[in-house]
C-alpha cells in the first residue's frame, strides 16, 4: 500500500517523515505551506482539520503525529525502532510517546502562536513565558532517564527517540536549547546526527513561508 | 501485580480509573487534593512532576491517561474494549487515543487555568476564547464519526471512546455542552450512562478542594 504523507516544514510533521526515512520505506510526500487551512485551502477536502500531519495508508487516514510513529513501527514492526507490546518497558515507551505531543509539544505551539504567528495585538508574552517554564519543568523526565541512559527505551534508538527528539528540536529552534541540560543537549546532538533526519529535516523549506523565530521573552 | 493508580476527582485521571471500572481489575486507588505539586508535596517523592494520573504496574510507571489505556487495554487484551493492532481500525484507534489527550485535553487545561485556577490578574479571557474555539472546532472529527456509528472504532465501546469521552465530560463541566452537535451529545449521555463511569465519577469528590466551574466568556 502507498504512505502518502502531507508536510509542511519543520512542524510535527517531521516526526512522520523522519520515521519514514528511519525505515527506508517507500513514500509520497506533499508540501504545504503554513498554516494551511489559510494558504492551501484545497488541503481542507483531504483532511477536514487543515492540520499536519496527515497520513494516508490505504484506508487508514492518521493526524496526530506521535499515532503515525506507533502506527508506523507496529506494522513495519521487522525494523528495530519499534518496541514489542511483550517488552518489559512497553509502558515506558507508550508513555514517552503520549508524552511527546501531549505535554511537551502542545505547550510549544502556545510559545509559537503568541510569539510569532498572531499578529502583533494578539500577542501575549504572558502565556508564552507561562508554557516556556512548563515545557522546561516536563522535560524533567527526559532529563533524568538521560543521565542513565543514551536513548529512552531499551537503551537503543526507537520512536521514542523520534516523538521526544522533535519537541527538543523545536525547543531549539524556539530558543531554548541554552536551557538544556548537558546530557539532554548530548543526545539532541546526537539525534541530530542521523543520517535519516539530515535527509528529511530540510524537506519542504522551499515552499515555506515563514520561519521559526527563537523568543525574546 | 497490583495496579496502583493515583487520582484527583475529574481530572484526566479519570480516564485511568473509567477503563480500571469498565475491565474489572483490581486496583489501589489513593485520592489526591489538586493540584497535588503544591497540596500533596509528598506526592513528589512518587511522581517528580508532581502531575495525575501517576500508574505503577509493578516497574512501570505512567503518567500520561490516554498511554495508561493503551497500556492496560493491550496487557489485558481478553477484555473486549482493546482493539489488535491487526484490525483494519487499529491506525484510527490509536489517532484517537492521540488526539483525546494532545488535541482536545490540552486546550481544555488552558481554559481552566486561565479562566479560574490562575488569581484574577493572571486570567486571561483572550486566551479561554481561542482555546475554546479550538477545543470546539476540533471535536470535528468525533462529529463526523457520530453520524455514521454510535462509538469511534469498529462500531463498539473500546478505550477510544473513554479517551474522547472524558474530553467531551470535562467540556460539559465547562459548560461548553450547548455548543455540542446533537450525535456527540447523545454519545456523552451514552457514555455517562455506563454503569463503569457510574461507579468512578465521584471518586475523590470528598478530598477535592475545588470545583470546575462553566466558562463565562
Amino acid at each position: 500500500m502507498t504512505i502518502e504523507l502531507w508536510h509542511c516544514h519543520n512542524t510535527r510533521s517531521l516526526r512522520a517523515l523522519w520515521a519514514l526515512e528511519e525505515m527506508q520505506l517507500d513514500y509520497k510526500l506533499h508540501y504545504l505551506p503554513f498554516p494551511p487551512r489559510v494558504l492551501a485551502k484545497d488541503y481542507l477536502a483531504i483532511n477536514p482539520l487543515g492540520t499536519v500531519p496527515f497520513m494516508q495508508v490505504g484506508d487508514t487516514q492518521l493526524t496526530e503525529s506521535s499515532a503515525i510513529l506507533l502506527y508506523l513501527a507496529t506494522h513495519y514492526s521487522q525494523h528495530a525502532i519499534a518496541v514489542a507490546s511483550s517488552h518489559k518497558e512497553y509502558g515506558h515507551y507508550l508513555n514517552w510517546l503520549f508524552q511527546s505531543d501531549a505535554t511537551l509539544t502542545f505547550p510549544q505551539t502556545l510559545l509559537l502562536r503568541y510569539s510569532q504567528f498572531e499578529p502583533a495585538e494578539r500577542q501575549n508574552p504572558q502565556v508564552v513565558q507561562d508554557y516556556k517554564i512548563w515545557f522546561l519543568s516536563r522535560l524533567k523526565s527526559a532529563n533524568q532517564q538521560l543521565l542513565q541512559q543514551a536513548y529512552l527505551v531499551d537503551n537503543r534508538f526507537t520512536i521514542a527517540d523520534i516523538a521526544v527528539g522533535y519537541a527538543l528540536y523545536l525547543g531549539e529552534l524556539l530558543g531554548l536549547a541554552s536551557a538544556y541540560q548537558p546530557q539532554t543537549l548530548a543526545y539532541l546532538k546526537r539525534l541530530k546526527d542521523r543520517p535519516a533526519f539530515q535527509r528529511c529535516v530540510n524537506a519542504g523549506e522551499e515552499v515555506a513561508n515563514y520561519k521559526i523565530e527563537p523568543l525574546t521573552v
